[in-house]
């Protein structure tokens, strides 16, 4: 940790806050420059954080040397940690792909949209029970009988079931109808979700916030690893910013630099990190190609009657064009389909 | 609401989206352009969200006319509302400050503390007793105990307290020990907390998220009013944007904007707004000069010993120093202290 | 042209701004709904725009239904377009990459980079000789020498050269020594040289500003179009937001989106949309994967003696592989090497 | 400058560093910490910039610990700048405000703007002969005929002017008629602009850009005041946002900010930073209130005609009202009208 004074600080100042360090346990230096005097700090900065030597008058900025979280980075994990979704690998080498409509709307639905998902090669079913919407006059998903219909059609399909959860209360219920759970944009710093999901085993697909970076996202995901639940996939799905063409702007830098900074698995979901349709394709392959473990696609199987989220879903027919034309992609990325 | 149509589309594809229209029991009307056509709708637009126009193939875009919220915009609902927490009225001609540490760490503390920003002319104590943090390794907050302490020191103070409540498990308990519910930036869209303070007659300090429209802030007010709750104050504390100088990028254009569209009253935070100590004077007189109908203030009575925060809280005497430098911009605003 | 008005106005205004619209000789419509009066206006948007009804006090807002731009418009002119440089086809099925240095920094240097690049593949030569910098105290380029020196280099080594152009005065003289004007993000809306640059025949690789959406950067393009010069190739670099782990946020969902809404060759660059060397392979596979036409990378012989962006730029080595690795997702995108 | 090694950085390689900062004649440090090596240099970093330490495999990243800039800090210079336009003192205890059209448009417009202007209080004149505008077809001004009207205006009404300057060649034209340049915000980093500038000695109003930092809009004053002109006004106008209620987002806390780490004046733009009629004036007061030196401010005698921006254009009255509510906001902020 370095801390740099401000202009003008009398030695003494300087004097108390290297005790404080030394008093901490560990190692003090004082860099005496032209302009400004710059302590540093040797050893653990996590305990560091602690001292809050931010709040010292006297200080005018303070520099970490290690990132933040541990657990989830690849320093201390060098190796890809890969999770299982029912009998689907995600962060091997097979490229794991999750489909289905942004919210169950009835089994009919359901079981249309798994069958043509199944059919045209998805890993996985995905599908909301619980909906966060903007507006509360908007439709809210079904809840627990969304679980069910969720339960019963995956079952029948042979496909592991992915869903949203956001809420602690919901977390048993959900573990209990689902193969992992989701974590929206909205509560990936819902700190309490996050340390409930600690406690389980199941696991847990951990979505970037709108206003997260990827520092944050993974802050996120080491709340959940150190409540004790390894089996953390994270999953960029877009960024706010200036650009309103597309819903979000899918901030694909970011896999290449999770994939260095830390071991678990990523994946995409260009449906909402676009929110247009035509661009789900293009982005999906763009995913595979610079990294992505994996991609969370919205299909329903008529786009035209959802009740949520139509305008960025595929349909039968496109999302089998996208797993056929992505085949080539994943060859070249040197993974499997 | 005005539907764009991509170009090249048949009469048909227009002829069924005016028949859904008049369905849905809505006027429509069709307007063909030299180089598009565009088919309108007119009536609630609330109403005609849920045909989800945008879903169909040949839509190139939906453009809403009304604005999505309703029992929170002024032109429902034209005069200033006034909510009330505990003695204190914010939204009348008063300026209301609520001031008090980041989080409760100890009765001394808070004690200590209520009594200066008493002193310095506060009328509300805040304190978190449950805190949201971005490391699993920071200090949590106190829980159910700083609750206690909370109560405690505000009924000797005699100011009303206010507190965080980030899970709907706690709506209870925070709702017995204090007199006003804050929702934080990152629960802004914690819809399951929103319904539930919908269903509590207590105001909420609901604030804005770090990347929500003010649109997004008034439909989460929404949420809270539609439940029953009509005690809404909103709270600006900045977003997030590329500018590192300050922790978040203050945007006081939003309170002449929210005045305008909303009757809701409105605070503003300086302290998380800048998250620099300095920066809380002149950006508290500033939220003053633009209409806003109060402040919320981090003072510690020790900001260097502060275990979250402490670099943006001021000490009893800086507070003083804003209390006493606020009063003239309150007297040009036409208000009073 | 969509007039909504705001509530209460009266007839009169509704009337007077119907005038104006017929006045101009478009065809004006009403609309009276409910909740408020929404006038259209059908004919060429583009000379409605000189009414600045968005002036009127009864007018809440103008939107508009054709996109402002038009010659650079794939509606407007349906076929791709494809632009030469030099011998290089950009636009067609071949991947067009150029490569070089940031700053042309001597002889020695260009002619060892160049041959690097030349020999793994690359199509072009790139290098500046006119270097905005944000500090006035870093090194500013060679000037014209530095062109001297591309050209030289350029010819010996049979590739085409792209250089920066930042000034209406230097038009000249680089389109006497250069096969390609760049212009760079920060004059991406310097309209006098959008202007001039329009006025020449030679080909302009026009980078997108950190705050420019891409309607932002299709209206530049316009102004060259317009003035002229049909040889416009987009370039995709990155915005600005509040992510810091990278440079700038590249925006690849906007090739799919260009692609869309223009018929004109769009090129990324992955080095300054990132910033980081290790990404900047994986980003180059992403931009083919999701339609790029072609790249621009930053290489140097030596990174570490670079003068500039030595952080981001290849060395020889890391380029071969890139230029090896990217071939088979040039195979899968359907393009050729 | 401190520089962060990457994790398992053999000796050899930071010795050679090391080597490499003695040689430039700075003091090399070397903290060999637990998980990663930290070395320092201490001395004047803007030299040791030309090192491009970042460039080094073996370097994680390199943290400046001094600003960027040195001739506009307040470290090196701590008393206030004033800069005169004409008669008008900027910087000191009087607050300039300057008022005008976006756009000259007619001697009879000028005339009846500049006349209502005075009489209301404003200090001086602004108004744009050349006008950078988005789209190609939109009117781009009147150019060196505007220039005229502007001076002779200005002129009978004893007040001084402020135009924009966009292009190297016209620096003359301007110097020639106006009081004072302004740099807008697309021509905040246009370098060779503002080294032209640095060979004035007429004052620069320089906006900051819509993506600039505070610091890129300090480095940007640094070109000029290097190049010899010591008179730079700085302007905050608003920066690129997701919000768009407003047309940019007026980051008033940049004012403190600036105030701290500059000695330079700092105007604030609320008619641009809105881009709203009615928010012009609550974000005046909000200016004056943290400590803006002053304003400017759009007028149009009759914003219905005006060629462009008259949306956010003040008509007359609603200027004079301005100045006359501003009238005690000032008085608070211990200035003079």
């Amino acid at each position: 940790m370095i801390i740099v004074l401000k202009p003008g600080t009398p030695q003494s100042a300087a004097d108390e806050i290297l005790a404080q360090i030394a008093a901490a346990g560990l190692k003090p230096l004082c860099l005496p420059g032209t302009e400004r005097v710059v302590l540093g700090a040797l050893g653990d900065e996590r305990v560091l954080g602690n001292l809050h030597l931010e709040n010292h008058p006297a200080v005018e900025r303070v520099t970490p040397i290690l990132s933040p979280f541990k657990l989830v980075s690849r320093e201390w994990h060098p190796d890809n940690t890969v999770v299982r979704i029912g009998s689907v690998e995600v962060g091997g080498p097979r490229i794991a792909v999750f489909a289905g409509p942004c919210a169950i709307e009835s089994a009919d639905q359901m079981r249309r949209t798994a069958e043509a998902v199944r059919n045209a090669g998805a890993h996985g079913l995905r599908g909301g029970a619980f909906k966060p919407r903007t507006s509360p006059y908007s439709f809210q998903g079904l809840g627990v009988e969304g679980l069910h219909i969720l339960r019963d059609v995956a079952r029948s399909c042979h496909l592991p079931a992915v869903t949203e959860v956001v809420e602690v209360s919901d977390v048993g219920v959900v573990q209990e109808y689902a193969d992992a759970f989701q974590v929206g944009a909205r509560n990936m710093q819902n700190f309490r979700l996050l340390t409930a999901l600690g406690n389980s085993r199941k696991p847990v697909i951990l979505k970037r916030g709108m206003a997260a970076t990827v520092e944050d996202l993974l802050m996120a995901a080491e709340y959940i690893v150190a409540g004790g639940n390894p089996n953390v996939i994270l999953c960029e799905r877009g960024i706010r910013t200036f650009e309103t063409a597309t819903r979000n702007t899918l901030d694909l830098s970011a896999i290449p630099h999770i994939k260095r900074v830390s071991h678990l698995p990523v994946l995409v979901d260009p449906s909402h990190g676009t929110g247009v349709r035509e661009y789900v394709e293009p982005m999906a392959r763009a995913a595979i190609a610079c990294g992505a473990d994996g991609l969370l696609i919205e299909v329903h199987y008529d786009p035209r009657s959802a009740l949520s989220d139509g305008h960025q879903s595929l349909d039968p027919d496109a999302f089998k064009g996208l797993m056929q034309n992505l085949r080539p992609f994943i060859e070249a990325a040197g993974r499997t389909a």
